[in-house]
């Protein structure tokens, strides 16, 4: 035993001298998850890999694999498992809304029914290299069988502080490594652990009991825990490819041996349960560890559940507690191993496994004395669970399903209600549902066209999105560089955005501000005698100290006003202009949607009552909580009854059919108002309006509020047939997004081909 | 008599009867005042007009005359008398501030000292152009003395509601004039009334009452109110030179036709008490009335006071009470009226005036009539006490001081005066003393090169810069448009910030922010163990929930400070880093300025106790309230008293001579601190380091904080010789520009000239 299988023997204890337990939460996790298409029928879809989903010479989180219809969904590397885990549902999300309407996701690791002819399975050709490298894969017999299994990989790698702090701490004796090579020791000691101990994964998340009897007519008939896991069934190296775990060199030259021997394709074509990962394993080191076993759990969307992968990672740090193999013993002890999952694998799924309870004593005691947080005993405890009661394994689980229906039905019943799933809720994106909604979509948008997105502040909404070498922040959905600094104050500010907009001829409300009463008087004859005003504070948001002035006021009535609003500060006097508000999205010198916003109302149909009616319209899915729903549920409080009131109704009224009867004054969304989509409606003549009106303030994406009394005839200067009210910046683009009405507008993903303009237009033309 | 001249018998009456007396407020102002340059003996300046004054081929604000010493300064157009007063103020100072050292504004309408060879003059040359028209100007004589003299031009435009009101209001029985002629017709009536009582302006206004004897041998030697205003040595044209004010088309062809027979050089040369301006007088009309009768007011540095301004404006409504002349009596009593004020003009200053009181007395009934408002009261009082004590008019007390002592000293001795009151406080832009400070030095800089300078909104510091077609918008002295909006938010995200900056490979010191305990723990251990750190609440600037570990803390420790700064929300923890830290001002690809902040401290004596110390900082004339002036009054309250004890000192101390005693721990100029520019010591390496971090972050305009140990000794990667501690978006600009210590750094000038890089170097290169 040299001094570095010494050291691994008591590994765990300098880690707990070392206070370095606490580490684990921070162990790095990436996930690889291929999935097969389906048509409605569950069949294997034969289409090609949705154009929409970008392409896939750059696409860093969804690709194909083997087959064509085989999506591989991969994260990006992240430090703990929620955000891992948040990303890979995001992913699947978008990949599932990204399907035809006619397709599903199999989320399943054995296949859907197959081709008869299965020369006629569409291998995936995302280049000519990679189908080559493919169709060399299969070989000359065509059959596509083993490589149209999915599965699960996991990257693991551990923080490198760990290894610093001991290598640091570690007393060798004047024999020590040097820092690779102790590293390097310490990934062999756990891949040899999870290898010896490979069977209690097969166990715990096995998931491939049966296969399709016509595809695989020499699969049992009776249900195992996992085809896939078999070496009989699974995907598996000629017998000739025998690759040592006892070193990363002997590791390492194994498969380099097996590669020149023809023996293996190359090196990715080793289908061991575990495999070393990094640049150069001897020079640089092992950086990561893959571990490849595991089925799809077909019961959740992101075939590992939160809970899995926490007991997994968990599972790993609990792998340093066992001694070290000795290095003469370890190729017989894995073989040992091998042949006792291959058992594991075969076995009927509802047998119990009491072999493992003490293995799993062992690990409630070593989780115990680390003060576990509650999602780790969670998670300990749910598959603690699955050894006391096989009947819960998702093996057992799903040999239920299948052998209530069939094969094929029982996984076109799960396909449908995991598309279901993920596609009920458009306007939510699974995993990013605590940010911002546009901001949801807007990464979701992202994820499809393959713009690798980092979130910078998730609370602030500030993500950065990368494509090649360019890379862009975004904040709140559409804040880019494209916008300056400046504009932003200058369009908050009414006063100067007229008087910019006056400048360049475009139609303003006359406005003014005033200090005292006597400069508003002075100017009140001269500016807005006989005209219809709104009084205001020049600085106020909420409503407070404004009078609306319909009719013309007297100059009493407007001291009053002035005086009222002059307890807020200065004193904002502007026309009031009559005329429906419009929306327009601007983005460069496009307009991409165009809305109408109506205030909460009902629309009688001369039989109910207005609180039928309001019952009635809340039934709409889209309604609920307007920051979780496009639109918000309809109330009738105290305000409500105060509008009704206001139009001689209560709520037990029944409005005449066709008559729409009020409930607020405002026109929000957030507070149950309705949006109508106008784009194609609105004559071309105002669109140019708002487009010079967002340039003439130096706006590349704008929300620019109009107020036009006849959106269908064609615009003529100083005629009042239109007037701008304001230019917003950072405007909102869920409203857009889904509307109660008309045509939806992917806003969003306006702003990112305007940022990426080089992207390919296939998926930028995708419509949600 | 027509219908025209019929109206206008009543006019007031019309404008009472449609309650539009209140448009006084809103009369357009524009001003140009002429001064010359003397040197420190009161001669004239022989030196080019400063070169740092921009270019006069588009300065729209500071110009020359006739002489190149001869200065014109030029407002816009205001509505009201504040607006115009405050930017001829602003300008006035401007233009003292930039010129040599060894020069003066001799603020006085009679010209100082003049060469004896007149010839030697230099004439202003601006361009060839100008050049040719002003010798042609002087003749074959080289006699520039007339041309000398400087004066104030109003140009006063009535507001145009009060034209279209009353032209719409207006029973015309069926002779309706058109409206440019109704228009003209009003302003014709004012300039007959203005020229009917031009006594009243020579008397309350002259100012020129001797010139220096040996330049002008045949001016008076007895004082009198205004050779300028006077015929005999004022301006004036040659006596064929006949214009008519009987209406525009008669003025407008008697000037023509004195082109046309050579009696005038051009139009621009008539030099009639008003003139009648516009495009075309006949077609498009009048536009405004240039009024030219006022001798520069030497007391005050804008050569018209707001008091006589406010009179002015109030006297030209005022006029409007008075009836219209008959059409065939105008000639006559407008002859009449010359006499009157060539005889007002020539008369001693200290005679009285009865003669003008009854006309006091209805311009007081007149005024009273309108409850006006206090300055309007105030303005029309201080004229009349000039008419009851004719020793308070401006011609009677330049006649005072230059008895006392001698023309040529008394007006050196103003110039003085005015000078110094326009330079002694650099640091603040008269006329903009209510802005902040940095945008009060970018205004400046502004008027200084020629740009022209719109205030968007006063109250949130957004002004719009204008040089020819190029407009630009600077909010806060550096929010501009060549700063994203979405950088602003992410330098304002510190850990963004962070990542953004270690991607980039440039030194950050390590940070993380936690939601709870466990993650903070566990995290701890790997990245913060052994190490200085603070820790703080991710989102609090106020200093609240900190705890600083200089020494590393044990893990107890951390749990207390975690703990406490967790009451605030999630917990950010940081590498303390030790060493100075710098404010690296950097624009585009340079660094402009750098800055070394200390904490308010005094620095001992061996002799005077702390108190002592401080008092004698405070006598500091650039200490005082840091709104107002560059470093701020020290105070010795109760949080200096603690920072004191803590150094176990009290006020009664007495340091060691060289000893430092701090007052405060933070180093904010606000507070006290001690600015020191140390742009030239500062190593090259670190500002490199520091345009690197601005870029990395995409800022054009940032203020970077760079904690360095030692900043002589050049920068190398990865030996904790520099930390960047964060960027700053619209970073401070005074305390460069008023450093208590070191080079100032005009780097609002910087801000300009990137903006505007067409810019003439010249001005740009200006140090204030």
């Amino acid at each position: 035993m040299d001094v570095l299988e010494a050291i691994m023997q008591t590994f765990w204890d300098k880690i707990k001298a070392n206070h370095l337990e606490g580490l684990e939460s921070l162990t790095t996790i990436g996930i690889e998850r291929e999935a097969q298409r389906v048509d409605t029928q569950g069949h294997l879809a034969l289409s090609d890999h949705p154009a929409s989903l970008g392409d896939r010479a750059f696409h860093p989180y969804l690709q194909t694999d083997f087959a064509e219809s085989q999506t591989e969904t991969i994260t990006d590397t992240h430090v703990g498992v929620t955000a891992v885990m948040e990303q890979l549902q995001g992913l699947t999300a978008t990949l599932a809304r990204a399907l035809p309407k006619d397709e599903r996701l199999w989320l399943q690791t054995m296949p859907p029914v197959l081709p008869g002819d299965l020369a006629t399975v569409p291998v995936a050709h995302p280049s000519p290299e990679r189908l080559a490298y493919r169709q060399k894969l299969i070989g000359a017999t065509g059959d596509v069988r083993q490589q149209m299994m999915s599965s699960v990989h996991l990257n693991l790698s551990l923080p490198e502080t760990l290894f610093e702090r001991l290598y640091e701490a570690e007393d060798f004796g004047g024999q020590a490594p040097d820092y690779v090579t102790y590293r390097n020791q310490i990934y062999v000691h756990l891949s040899q652990q999870w290898l010896l101990h490979r069977s209690v994964i097969t166990y715990l998340f096995g998931a491939s009991p049966l296969a399709n009897s016509a595809d695989y007519p020499d699969a049992p008939k009776q249900p195992v825990r996992s085809l896939h896991s078999s070496r009989q069934f699974g995907y598996h190296n000629p017998d000739d490819v025998q690759v040592r775990y006892s070193s990363a060199e002997a590791y390492a030259n194994d498969i380099a041996a097996a590669v020149q021997s023809g023996s293996l394709i190359s090196a990715a074509n080793y289908y061991g349960g575990v495999r070393l990962r990094g640049e150069n394993l001897t020079q640089t080191g092992i950086e990561y560890l893959e571990f490849r076993d595991f089925d799809l759990n077909p019961f959740v969307v992101t075939s590992l559940s939160p809970e899995e992968l926490q007991f997994v990672v968990d599972y790993v740090w609990f792998l340093f507690s066992q001694p070290m193999l000795e290095a003469n013993e370890v190729t017989k002890k894995l073989t040992q191993a091998a042949t006792d999952n291959e058992r594991m694998a075969m076995a009927d799924p509802f047998s119990p496994a009491q072999n493992l309870v003490p293995f799993f004593d062992e690990m409630a005691e070593w989780l115990n004395a680390q003060q576990p947080s509650a999602p780790r005993v969670a998670a300990f405890t749910a598959m603690q669970d699955r050894i006391l009661h096989p009947e819960q394994t998702p093996a057992a689980r799903l040999t239920t399903l299948i052998q209530a229906s069939e094969y094929q039905h029982a996984g076109l019943q799960l396909a449908d209600e995991l598309t279901q799933s993920l596609t009920a809720e458009p306007y939510l994106l699974p995993g990013y549902t605590d940010m911002e909604q546009s901001t949801q979509m807007l990464i979701e948008d992202s994820y499809r066209l393959g713009l690798k997105v980092d979130l910078l502040d998730r609370d602030d909404q500030l993500v950065q999105l990368t494509l090649q070498d360019h890379q862009e922040w975004v904040r709140a959905g559409n804040e880019t560089r494209l916008d300056s600094l400046v504009v932003s104050r200058l369009v908050d500010d009414k006063l100067a955005t007229k008087a910019v907009l006056g400048a360049a001829k475009l139609p303003v409300a006359r406005a003014a501000v005033y200090h005292d009463w006597a400069s508003a008087r002075a100017d009140f004859v001269g500016s807005f005698l006989n005209k219809s005003i709104v009084v205001k504070p020049k600085s106020s948001n909420v409503g407070a100290g404004v009078t609306i002035f319909a009719v013309p006021p007297a100059e009493a009535d407007f001291k009053r006003a002035f005086d009222f609003a002059h307890e807020y500060g200065d004193v904002l006097v502007e026309l009031f202009i009559k005329g429906t508000e419009y929306r327009f999205f601007v983005v460069g010198d496009q307009v991409r949607a165009i809305l109408e916003r109506i205030p909460a109302n009902v629309v009688g149909d001369g039989q109910h009552t207005i609180a039928e009616l309001v019952d009635k319209k809340n039934q709409d899915p889209r309604r609920g909580d307007a920051h979780r729903k496009p639109l918000q549920t309809l109330r009738l409080e105290d305000r409500q009854l105060q509008v009704l009131a206001s139009q001689g109704l209560t709520p037990d009224s029944v409005p005449l059919r066709g008559h729409q009867a009020f409930l607020l004054t405002n026109s929000n969304i957030s507070t149950g108002g309705d949006s109508y989509d106008v784009t194609d409606e609105m004559d071309a003549s105002y669109k140019k309006l708002a487009v010079q009106a967002s340039q003439a303030l130096q706006q590349t994406i704008s929300g620019v509020d109009i107020i036009i009394p006849n959106l269908y005839v064609p615009y003529e200067p100083d005629k009042g047939m239109a007037t701008i009210v304001e230019s917003n910046y950072n405007p909102a683009m869920f409203m857009h997004l889904f509307p109660y009405m008309g045509e939806p507008r992917r806003v969003t993903l306006d702003v990112i081909t305007t940022l990426f303009p080089e992207l390919p237009e296939s998926g930028a033309s995708f419509e949600a």
